[in-house]
């Protein structure tokens, strides 16, 4: 039995992780839950699941659940969330499936407390891809990956020899407007964007699937989960979003994972690996009614960004947190009406050309800095 | 340093063998080979490669090839494949790329000396695959497959676990002929059953293509390499011979293995395994510009001689042999002009309806059988 610490349990990746956990309730428990303002989706899991800590957004949800559920331990804010990360438990596993910047703390105190990670949460790696390595190796901590491409390239290498492998090749669908025109993109509606053609997932993931901003994340992710170099990591378009990811080794024999587009496949298999257990939710791939697999080149000039995101890790210091938090309040902006769908790009770009110089920055500068510069995106443009 | 026995070596797949083996000369030495007719080949081979042992398939060849060789040791027929088979040396290797039944003892022999064995030779496996199978369990002998197909799921399934597999996906071109209807295969020729799509093979793989007989012997080989069920084994068609083959998990996850078309990267898998070592022989293989990947379902009715295969497997005793036995000598008499194409599957029909009873045939059985039904086909039909 393994105790499950679940960190953005009501989203829509710890919605997916429950449907997976449900079906082997010998299995895995629920130990603890954070969670943000959905109050009815938290009422739902404490009364199906019965955590034994429940940590939320505000103090006001805390106490409104403490008043319903006298039983339970309730926190609140980033105390509470890293509470729930490090939840004391035999045999406990944490999945961190929380949304943006919040993410990072949580899955520092996880290590730090040396518990095994099954991570969802990109920010974590993209702000702070170095300290996060180095702790991890430090506490001899894994960090189990949930996305579906990073765990195609997990699928494909357990197994493998490191040492063998030329290239991790992650596969984008190119979202929604991906037969776009940049000057096509200028009035696109939040509706448009959400839009996603192969995969139904949270809102801003999906928007940064539509820039490609999610691509760009995934890349600096899969250059810490794998220790691989910046230029071994290569984007192919691949509008059916069938095969997940690819690694080429250096005899190019390429290995590729397939299967349909349900995110608790790559869910099961980061509970259940190094085995694929039988998963009955999951459609099976049925590849001859699928019948045809396309690939195109990515177009740099189309789609900046995932080379925008490699620069900033080649710059390295606060460049990639920058990127992130920039990216992070431009898309609430967008989500919010506030400003157009062009204009996330044109806000990354400002305020990558004016990046702090700090070399080997800590996780307070990291912190601060994403702070900083959501606030300052904030004032400029939420009106 | 690897001592290597081939047998085979002036055919297709030896050829290919001898070109990566002249990239790493420090870690292989040809010992011993084994050919057929084609002597100006095989002098190339001595002269290059100065083997120790050369194996002709006549008296004669093996005498003039002594008279102008006096330095190299020579052998003849059946004795001397044997023998090249099991040449004495430090760390000895066998490839076996025999084509056709006479591939089945030295495989055996060798095995009963312990040697490591890399198959090409379809027949070992389709005719004898219970005898050979126990054979290696006892004699802890691992059969390492060269087929691009067997090779796609060797790799796969390294370092996964057999428990976890749901099928395998053997992937099948479809030949030259997959867009004819059966109607229109009494009069293509030799040339036009030679001249397949994507893989420059011998002789009599390729008509095995074109008449899908070859993938009903993968399924064959497939159920004893990789000790499955033949109802876990799939084919399905997918003209660009991209992807080589596939294994489904019990996930529903699925991993491929994708490469260009050269036998020269099973070929280097099978040497250098568990590793995939640089070879710069072999092209990388750009999705980009292949851009597109088809699938299709195996129309039974249209290639009815993989389900014919399966169906052998199941009757058991004697049916695979006498399966291969009528292929092989129905693809030989239409390679020399003496039937049509589509007589090829009416031959092995007709075989497969009076088939011997003998349940659990040995060794001898078998190769009795073989000889039987080739002469009676050729007496009947080699005027």
């Amino acid at each position: 039995m393994k105790n499950v610490c679940l960190l953005g349990a009501t989203g829509s990746i710890g919605q997916q992780v429950l449907e997976v956990m449900e079906q082997k309730p010998l299995e895995y428990k629920l130990i603890s839950i954070a969670f943000g303002e959905n109050v009815e989706s938290a009422k739902k899991i404490i009364e199906k699941f019965n955590p034994t800590f429940v940590s939320a957004k505000s103090k006001e949800i805390a106490n409104l659940l403490k008043a319903k559920y006298p039983e339970i331990e309730v926190g609140y804010g980033n105390e509470g969330i890293i509470k729930a990360a490090t939840f004391e438990a035999e045999n406990p596993l944490v999945i961190n499936s929380l949304v943006g910047s919040v993410g990072l703390l949580p899955t520092v105190k996880a290590i730090e407390a040396g518990r095994k990670i099954l991570l969802a949460n990109k920010e974590t790696l993209v702000m702070a891809g170095d300290i996060i390595s180095s702790l991890a190796k430090k506490h001899d901590v894994s960090l189990i990956p949930i996305d579906s491409e990073h765990s195609a390239i997990f699928q494909i290498l357990l197994g493998k020899n490191k040492e063998d492998v030329k290239r991790l090749i992650l596969t984008a669908s190119g979202g929604p407007f991906r037969k776009n025109k940049r000057e096509d993109l200028k009035n696109v509606t939040v509706n448009d964007a959400l839009n996603h053609p192969n995969w139904k997932m949270g809102a801003k993931i999906t928007i940064d699937s539509a820039t490609m901003m999610n691509k760009g994340f995934e890349v600096i992710e899969a250059k810490y989960l794998f220790d691989m170099d910046l230029d071994q990591i290569d984007v192919i378009i691949h509008p059916q979003s069938i095969v997940h990811s690819m690694v080429e080794f250096k005899d190019h024999s390429i290995l590729a994972q397939l299967g349909v587009s349900d995110m608790r496949l790559p869910i099961q298999f980061a509970l259940s690996y190094p085995h694929h257990e039988t998963l009955s939710l999951v459609k099976p791939l049925v590849l001859e009614e699928v019948g045809t697999l396309e690939f195109e080149k990515l177009d740099d000039e189309r789609f900046p960004l995932v080379k925008i995101a490699k620069e900033a890790v080649n710059k390295g210091g606060l460049y990639p947190a920058v990127l992130n938090a920039s990216n992070e309040a431009a898309v609430n902006l967008f989500l919010n009406g506030k400003i157009a769908f062009s204009k996330i790009e044109e806000i990354i770009l400002e305020e990558l050309n004016q990046v702090p110089s700090i070399y080997n920055p800590n996780l307070d500068d990291i912190l601060n800095t994403d702070i900083q510069i959501k606030e300052k995106i904030n004032r400029k443009f939420n009106r």
